[in-house]
């Protein structure tokens, strides 16, 4: 058994240098590439993809798995080896049931679809993106009837990035968060806006830069193992346990920028960095599902960045990296600043409180899509109708719309957005979690002292890798199922006491 | 016919984006990789690396080769599909005679090798690379002995990196050389030596940045097509023609180090740039071999970005980034500083007229190994018995002596320095026949322009790749073999207008 194990980890860790191969070849694009390299790159990183998943999908590795079955069945749940086989079972199953064809043809179509839509979306061109969109959706339709039994079409689409959830229950979970959501984003948009001024004064762009690694620093990213480069989008991505990189932008006028996309992406990059290094290079180093990992990213964000008690340490830090701009400002006013709610059209520019309206929107579009209840032809139109009833706003045109989101013009109608919100659910609940073992953590972070809180993380959350699904690391963690009611009592607090909330 | 060249150029290009990532993956790892990224790194390389091999060493593309020989045997010699097929031939040839595991030994003892010499070499200490170096040379002596039937035991490893090079040849050339070299380096280094002081003031390193990119720029190196950054060791690579990086390092008080290995980087850079987009992604987009190649970097470095003319031009510039440091300084002064010939014992320091000297040393030293006439514990005493005779220095120790240069230490002993000395003579061979062809490009030079000599070059020999092999490329160009003789003529015309030389 040893042996056959020995021979799998050494296939996936082939399997894993390949795709950490094409990470990089993907930080590069994005980071420093020059114009002339474009095209032998999409094409590298397709060729890469593709060696990659050939390796995982042949029968010597399914041969292997059946072999270590029952070793693994004797082994305990939640060690290395049994999660090993347990979780690579899975993703085999997965990724086995999608004919290569009909991927090569999915990701082929996607990346067309792409280059349509960066030259539609200025354009406000939605025609020319439909004919794309409706083949969009009948790839991800057939794709998702690869995995026949589903009780909602979307199923499928959904487990490959929350693995265990369901349209159901998903969508049970979002219909009580709305009904919360809407009367609270109501009663604070009423009131006059905070006043956000001086957020937008001229902040120079290497202090700016230099003030957020600071604070991650603090936080406790690690820049022996990780570092941060400039770029259009920000994201985070991993070479390896060793190497995990984010990214940001930064804009003169806008404080807000650089700073919460740098806390958000160092959320995302402390979690594969505080991943058990047993796990180097097999499936397991990995955060687990979409939404757990958004819970980090908000986490560090908002719970912890967006607060009175950080701000409280960090303000009159700020005050003197920008004296001349916020020497004369409150700290009060400051902190409602980059608290302000607002309706707005746009998804990544939200505030706390709104910002799951514009999720929940997408994620029914795109099961009424997937239904066959709503037409591609008539999606501009279904966006703009519930943009209306959920946060009163009428756009424009499409660019502020439907043609927002690169989602669906890159990948696949269905699974797309859900994890945005649930892992804005999992950060309350989590948090919650870590408070009640160690109520010093609010002081703490008063004090710029992160470490209880970055070690009760990582010890019940980021070491596990993806050994456990979503719902079995909610239900170690929190002793239940998801529940909605840390994440909305946290906004009731919170904006409770920025809003009069009567 | 057609599809077997078809399925043939699919399997190369899947090689070749294999080895593209290794590319990517070894630049990073040079200019932004941090530190806790090495583990993996060296694991991701050599896991690619070796998919690239199997995949070309395969029986399949040898019986596609084989196919295709009728064929491509009725096709013009230079067109790109024969040229294509027969190189493609002799390096599956070369690569198929080397047993994996004998490879894989090599690859291994190389990497080991390599991390005790970057501990030996600050501690002077031979005697812990020597069963290092013992063991790359019985490595390295397998290695030529899977290509029986040899002249001598190097021919083999120096047709690696310089194919259809000799030892006898090369040896015959270079006995010629230093015959001219030795006493014209007497005869300079008993004249007292150009006062650089000039060049070691105090120079903001963004400056020097920029400036030598604003050379580089008028050279013709696009930058839409590479980039450069900042490494320890200055090199060019590649990931596909339309990506070509070049880095270098910066020192603030010495004008040498940025500038000039700029230059002789985008020398390199240049020649890969200049070779037919039709041919990319394949085996021919590459420069064909090490001498060709540093004869690029060599033409562009010395023979334009060290003569008389290239500084007419561009000194008043370089004085008016400089004000201070050059405002009072004379362009002769300058242009004797920045072509000071000493006797000095570093090989990467070493001036125009000393160079080879250098490289010879280690040419003949790796043959006497090779041959058993020397033993590797010798090699620390030969090594300055030779500085003593060609040089007539005594190094104080082995750090200036035989432990300054990695190529032995991570690499094959036999094969490794040749290139350096054989690009020089090139260099002037090229350059004079680029001058018969268009008169005026001395004058060009002098007004800061390029175009005419980078068209012929380009034309000539760029964008070939490695259709020709060095001795064909030479033929054509010049109408002979390789001869010494532009060379010399070089040297003497343009140091005995600095020197009194009777």
């Amino acid at each position: 058994m040893e042996q056959k194990l020995q021979e799998l980890k050494t296939r996936l860790l082939e399997i894993n240098d390949l795709n950490g191969a094409v990470a990089l070849l993907n930080w590069d694009q994005s980071t420093y590439m020059p114009p002339g390299g474009a095209a032998a790159r999409g094409r590298q990183m397709a060729t890469l993809s593709r060696l990659a998943h050939e390796k995982f999908i042949t029968p010597e590795v399914g041969n292997l798995l059946d072999s270590l079955q029952t070793y693994s069945e004797n082994l305990p749940y939640d060690s290395d080896d049994a999660s090993l086989i347990r979780v690579t079972r899975r993703s085999y199953e997965k990724s086995t049931k999608v004919p290569p064809a009909l991927l090569s043809a999915f990701y082929e179509h996607a990346a067309a679809s792409y280059q349509v839509w960066t030259e539609a979306r200025p354009n406000n061109d939605f025609a020319a993106v439909q004919p794309y969109l409706e083949k969009t959706l009948d790839l991800s339709r057939q794709i998702a009837n690869c995995y026949p039994g589903y009780d909602h079409i979307a199923d499928p689409l959904i487990d490959m990035s929350d693995e265990g959830m369901k349209a159901e229950s998903v969508r049970a979970v979002f219909a009580n968060l709305r009904e919360q959501l809407v009367p609270l984003a109501q009663a604070i948009t009423s009131q006059t806006p905070a006043d956000n001024s001086c957020l937008h004064e001229a902040y120079p762009p290497d202090e700016q830069l230099a003030f957020g690694r600071a604070v991650i620093k603090d936080y406790g990213f690690d820049f022996h193992r990780g570092r941060q480069d400039m770029t259009h989008h920000p994201f985070m991505t991993k070479f390896a346990l060793g190497d995990v990189r984010i990214t940001t932008r930064v804009k003169e006028t806008d404080l807000n920028e650089a700073l919460f996309s740098t806390l958000h992406e160092a959320g995302h990059a402390m979690y594969e960095l505080g991943i058990n290094m047993n796990l180097d290079g097999t499936p397991l180093a990995e955060g687990t599902s979409s939404g757990v990992h958004e819970s980090q990213s908000r986490l560090w964000e908002n719970l912890v960045g967006r607060s009175r008690g950080f701000w409280k340490y960090y303000y009159p830090k700020l005050q003197q990296t920008f004296p001349t701009q916020l020497g004369g400002v409150e700290m009060d006013t400051f902190y409602r600043a980059i608290n302000r709610v607002e309706r707005s059209l746009i998804r990544t520019d939200a505030d706390e409180v709104t910002y799951n309206l514009h999720v929940m929107i997408r994620f029914d579009l795109e099961l009424a899509l997937l239904e066959g209840t709503l037409a591609i032809k008539d999606l501009p139109e279904a966006w703009h109708a519930r943009y209306q009833s959920d946060l009163g706003l009428q756009a424009p045109s499409d660019v502020n719309g439907v043609l927002q989101d690169v989602h669906w013009y890159g990948g696949m109608i269905g699974g797309a957005f859900q994890g945005y919100t649930l892992g804005n659910i999992m950060s309350a609940a989590f948090f919650d979690k870590a408070v009640e073992a160690h109520p010093q953590i609010p002081t703490d972070i008063e004090q710029g002292k992160f470490e209880t809180l970055h070690g009760w993380l990582r010890e019940n959350i980021y070491q596990h890798g993806s050994k456990f699904t979503a719902n079995e690391l909610i239900e170690r963690v929190t002793g239940g199922p998801l529940t909605i009611d840390p994440y909305i009592t946290y906004l009731r607090t919170k904006f409770g006491d920025l809003y009069d909330l009567s």
